[in-house]
């Protein structure tokens, strides 16, 4: 991917290279696969701007449940481009290459100098890359004025949005062992410890069905909510319809759509997203697995540091476990953590990208937040100095990381055209900060 | 394997038939494996013995952390035959062809009739045979005298017992669905209620760390412990150091050998056995699964009846779900059942097993009870109207259902010669019920 990539760069004329980022810590036997960065245009009379995204993907198969081959671009009557990968985030990617293409076959000047930088590991945690753009901060950065990721999601599906803030996210396991091996449940149920059965007591504890994180201590980090900041969710355009839509069902935790966003946006949530080393097929195994390994996450957001997060979590957990009064042991860790991020939405580079939504959607675009994380985000602010910029393409029905991921055609479409008409307005915004 | 089986069992003299057992309920394109029955003698003059034998096992890959290849047999230096099946129930079964064997090349005459019975479902609840021994009952099976089992194990690893009573299983799925898909935890933590949360709650109320079972009303179907079966436990040949041998580790939940053998044989127990549909491989993945279906089973004694069961879990799992006031949608049913079964001890058939061990390893066998279900000895015993005698041949340590399987040769070697005494002193009993 990264290979097919730097030749479309290439063919467009941009100056490309494939930067290679060492080998994956814990396998070393496997290279990372490399960052494509690319500069089109060096004129020192222009604004450069640095745009990131990334063409590696979330895992797919076609048992998972998906309608078409997810490694096959489908698309349907109504428009939709079914594929994984097309909404997040190889969509966005080729929307920059089209809008360099555009401009050459119009015969268009293109306004501004553009420095690519799209990696291959950012579902992954995007291994390697905060070195990389340390590392290059003052050099292949160096002239960037400001920075635009194309990487999330408009709130509903029709209104444009620019995005500047994001959640954070630690991603623990929780271990718990006890037998050699796994045991037969006729053999051995009733006289021993049971690992599973003492990773779902402690799963138990972490969050109540009402999406209330019960660990002490972790909402006293939260930033309280100012009448400023509470007046603001208020404006925006998104209804308890558009949520139900996205979702597919009603089962929504908040009756507003004010407390659904600040829910999503500005307060923390934990996810249990599975158990390793437990039965997990369809049928019936009579098994007491021997180990199992409990995976789940938290969303953060201002003011929580990651270390407070997981002393936090890691005390609560040990303590809930000793309670347990179970001979087998427990270990818990954090697989990897990425900070949440604000950045002022009165920059230039946000009034440019405001301009371009009015010219080619006709409506101003909502000021939003998002509950994902993209670390590299904060990585971009911190190397360069410079404002970034969140310009989404997708639409919330897409359902990036789910089965079925898709992109409209009027997304990717007039996606492309908000890219470029923000280029132009970009290099027109007088300097303010 | 039936074709093989079959045709081992011709070469030996014996008259084979695979029967057919139709389709597979619910995947209507699959046939279900034949069971392979055979009749060896036919003489009026004899007594006619019934076994019973599973050619199937439970899956098995290398990736599971087999240390050989499962289904290569691998014998070590140590006389240990590694391979899924060795011990259950594949080398049992070559036991009695063993048997056969031994007798013709030795020149002696058989000492009674044997009607086989090997099937290949066992590891599946056995679908399809309990109709077919109930079609069989006067025809096939009409002549057994008396049947017997070789598929459960000794207590320890040094002395032979004869078997008198299993428990049962009940075996439920739960199932929590909410969303039409998965989600992205970044975009809906906060705002939806999560299957995986409400799940994971509902299974920490079904036991306790201890193996407490904290559904109401389960205990109190259990028949009550006297004084006369609760003096048998002591004399029982059995320690805890069998117990943390076996486990691996000394994560027992009991003081005493007799509190651990009663709460193995003689009380229930429940399983959490893993989740369906959340996330379950090595590393990380920020997924809000849209369905998760949990797996658990209880282990059934007397008096436990599979409808009273079902009625208090049923109720029990939905009224804890009601109180999480969650929008997501339960559904709990139970994926298969088979009850628990006790016989007479003082029967001929059990007379005749003790005098083999005694021939053959030089003690008395201890009576004892199985934790775990083998539900056609039910069905032979209700389907024949005769006694029947479970008589293992591997040991405690054998590892049936996990990884590294195991068959020591010498509970291969002289439990194959017990079978063989067994149906020597069979032929001597007296008649005594």
């Amino acid at each position: 991917m990264a290979q097919f990539l730097a030749s479309e760069l290439e063919s467009l004329g941009a100056e490309v290279e494939q930067r290679p980022l060492g080998k994956q810590p814990g396998k070393e036997h496997l290279d990372l696969p490399p960052v494509v960065i690319a500069r089109y245009g060096n004129d020192k009379n222009k604004r450069t701007i640095l745009v990131y995204g990334h063409y590696d993907v979330q895992p797919a198969l076609k048992e998972d449940g998906w309608a078409t081959e997810p490694f096959q671009l489908t698309v349907d009557g109504q428009g939709r481009m079914y594929g994984r990968g097309s909404t997040d985030d190889k969509g966005p990617v080729l929307g920059w290459l089209n809008v360099i293409e555009a401009h050459k076959k119009a015969g268009v000047e293109f306004p501004v100098n553009l420095l690519c930088c799209f990696e291959g590991m950012e579902e992954y945690g995007s291994e390697g890359l905060e070195e990389f753009i340390q590392s290059e901060s003052k050099k292949f950065f160096k002239d960037a004025d400001a920075v635009c990721i194309s990487d999330n999601y408009w709130l509903g599906t029709e209104k444009p949005c620019l995005t500047y803030g994001l959640r954070g996210c630690n991603y623990y396991s929780v271990s718990v062992s006890g037998p050699a091996q796994d045991l037969h449940s006729g053999v051995f149920g009733g006289s021993a410890h049971e690992p599973m059965t003492d990773l779902v007591n402690v799963l138990s504890k972490l969050v109540d069905p009402q999406g209330n994180i019960l660990i002490p201590g972790i909402m006293d980090l939260v930033e309280p909510l100012t009448e400023e900041e509470k007046s603001l969710y208020g404006g925006i355009s998104y209804t308890m319809d558009n949520l139900h839509e996205s979702l597919g069902s009603e089962t929504g935790i908040h009756a507003t759509k004010e407390r659904t966003l600040m829910a999503r946006w500005r307060y923390p949530s934990l996810s249990i997203h599975g158990v390793e080393g437990a039965y997990s097929a369809p049928g019936a195994k009579t098994v007491i697995p021997a180990k199992v390994i409990g995976k789940f996450s938290i969303r953060t957001v201002p003011n929580m540091e990651s270390e407070d997060v997981n002393r936090l979590v890691f005390d609560y957990i040990k303590a809930e476990f000793a309670k347990l009064n179970s001979k087998n042991k427990l270990d818990v860790w954090l697989q990897h953590d990425g900070k949440w991020w604000v950045a002022s939405p009165k920059h230039w580079n946000f009034a440019a990208a405001s301009k371009a939504v009015k010219q080619v959607f006709g409506v101003e675009p909502d000021m939003t937040r998002e509950g994902g994380s993209i670390p590299v985000t904060l990585s971009f602010e911190q190397a360069t100095g410079k404002n970034v910029l969140l310009l989404p393409m997708g639409s919330s029905t897409d359902a990036a990381h789910s089965i079925n991921e898709k992109l409209d055609k009027r997304n990717y479409i007039e996606g492309t055209k908000l890219l470029g008409a923000y280029l132009h307005y970009v290099a027109e915004e007088p300097m303010n900060m």
